[in-house]
């Protein structure tokens, strides 16, 4: 009963490329099936171990399904994606991989976890569960720049946001800065931090139900989304928290600071090895922050949801 | 049938020194009542327009109730801060002062909104109503290095922290750097966002009522904060959001690009003329980092809870 077309994953793309052929054209208000490949490309499984993170070969990392031409979008345009729901295989992995992440010049071993999930819950380790809320790591159009660009960072037209609001119900919004859009969506995953502070999050392979749309003229800066009522994204006060800071007068190194603390604080409270707890950070604890404007030290907060612990 | 302590506002100090003259000595247990100003110094009242905050004298801005010397308090303990009870003076004050906040090159000229709240509702404005969610913007130790600092920016011992999850029941942990900690207690808010982005939030005078105790040797490099089960900061869920970003390889940068969308956002959707918007951003839209590890490029987004409209 299915009335949607399914984008199967052999129609991927490794970075950015407003030169590579279109796998589908739709017209805006069409809902479609992405297929996405977890951010391995398939190089991990159940079994891997940390020895399988330090021969990963990255140039399969992160491919993109897509990518979806949308008619009538023009560079002003905003293509909008409402994130409708998602189908997951039930594992995922979270790597520390060597010269990656928040704090890469510490965590220098590769590192690998693998969890299990189903539609509530993933289990992280034991007694550590989340909150179950999938989205895609990286969603995006084609830059107006001709020729390859690293899928690797962000930029005005999308890509790797890794932003947790886009979860199921929510609505991205994407500047358009090619005709067509070429709409790509990748990197899915099952649950994440805000920060993403190791560099994965539990990384998996998922279906992504989406309905695509068009506003002519948006002429937005950057990306916006718009959040659902009682979203998944919201919900990780019931227990209370745990809130770790860095001060100083760099952010960068003040978010440093403040993961450095929540490591130590994991390892006290709940006995996690420092790269494990490193890795919860990355799925489970949120930076904030605390204020930007007291100069000349600003203030980032970690905030650790204390439901997680069973 | 108070058993516990007043600090009176007249005990307060502008800037930190851990040579003034601890109003109390107070043993680890104790519950204390601070009096604090606003943040104006009391140079605000309801009355107050835009031309106020031009002429505001700022060698009164930001005074600090204190300090309290902590029997037994040395460098390496931290004092713990449990936020047992507020009790406001019923209005408050949001402010762009020319020169300060994340946005000064734009904003340059003085403006002031006065909301009234109670104990559920701050009105900042016809149809904006935000959730009355108190905490102490300003809550510190003395520094180790003598002399004078300014109590604008925060620093390890705490101090101007603007971190609102310092609501009631929370605990915060501050470490300690001279003996006796000497502890002050200013700034009280009414409502703020995280990253108080104008500079100012609800600005409002208070009662604190809090417990202080000591942790011996607890190490801490920066501040750190128990959150309650359910705390007013986490409760801006109910009716969706609306979510702008920044991207790019500054985290500063970025944060400022997503609020100048946020502010486009309410002028746009709400029709709120910029200053308003601006302010608004400041004390309801909270400012988180999506991303921090897609090198080169950094996510901020500024998240807008959509309860606050009536």
């Amino acid at each position: 009963m299915s009335n949607y077309k399914t984008i199967h994953s052999e129609h991927s793309h490794f970075g950015w490329d407003n030169g590579i052929e279109p796998a589908l054209r739709v017209a805006p208000g069409e809902v479609l099936e992405f297929e996405v490949r977890d951010s391995s490309g398939g190089q991990l499984s159940p079994q891997s171990t940390s020895d399988s993170v330090a021969t990963l070969d990255f140039a399969k990392i992160n491919p993109v399904t897509g990518p979806i031409y949308i008619e009538g979008a023009e560079p002003g345009d905003a293509v909008s994606v409402e994130l409708l729901d998602f189908g997951g295989a039930g594992w995922g992995w979270t790597a520390i991989i060597p010269g990656f992440g928040l704090l890469s010049e510490e965590f220098t071993d590769p590192f690998l976890n693998i969890s299990e999930y189903d539609d509530q819950t993933v289990r992280f380790a034991h007694g550590i569960e989340l909150e179950t809320a999938p989205f895609p790591g990286t969603i995006g159009l084609a830059p107006a720049e001709p020729g390859y660009h690293s899928v690797v960072p962000p930029r005005r037209v999308g890509g790797n946001l890794d932003l947790r609001s886009l979860t199921r119900g929510s609505t991205l919004y994407l500047p358009v800065e090619v005709t067509g859009g070429l709409l790509s969506v990748g990197d899915t995953h099952a649950a994440q931090g805000d920060g993403e502070v190791c560099g994965t999050a539990v990384e998996t392979q998922f279906t992504v139900l989406a309905r695509i749309g068009l506003l002519k003229q948006a002429n937005l800066t950057y990306p916006q989304c718009e959040v659902k009522a009682g979203a998944a994204s919201f919900r990780r006060g019931e227990k209370g928290a745990y809130v770790t800071t860095g001060i100083g007068p760099d952010l960068m190194s003040a978010a440093q600071d403040a993961v450095r603390a929540m490591i130590d604080h994991l390892g006290k409270e709940y006995g996690l090895p420092p790269q494990m707890a490193y890795a919860l950070c990355s799925v489970a604890v949120d930076l904030r922050i605390g204020e930007v404007v007291d100069m000349p030290n600003w203030v980032v907060a970690a905030q650790l949801p204390k439901n997680i612990f069973r």
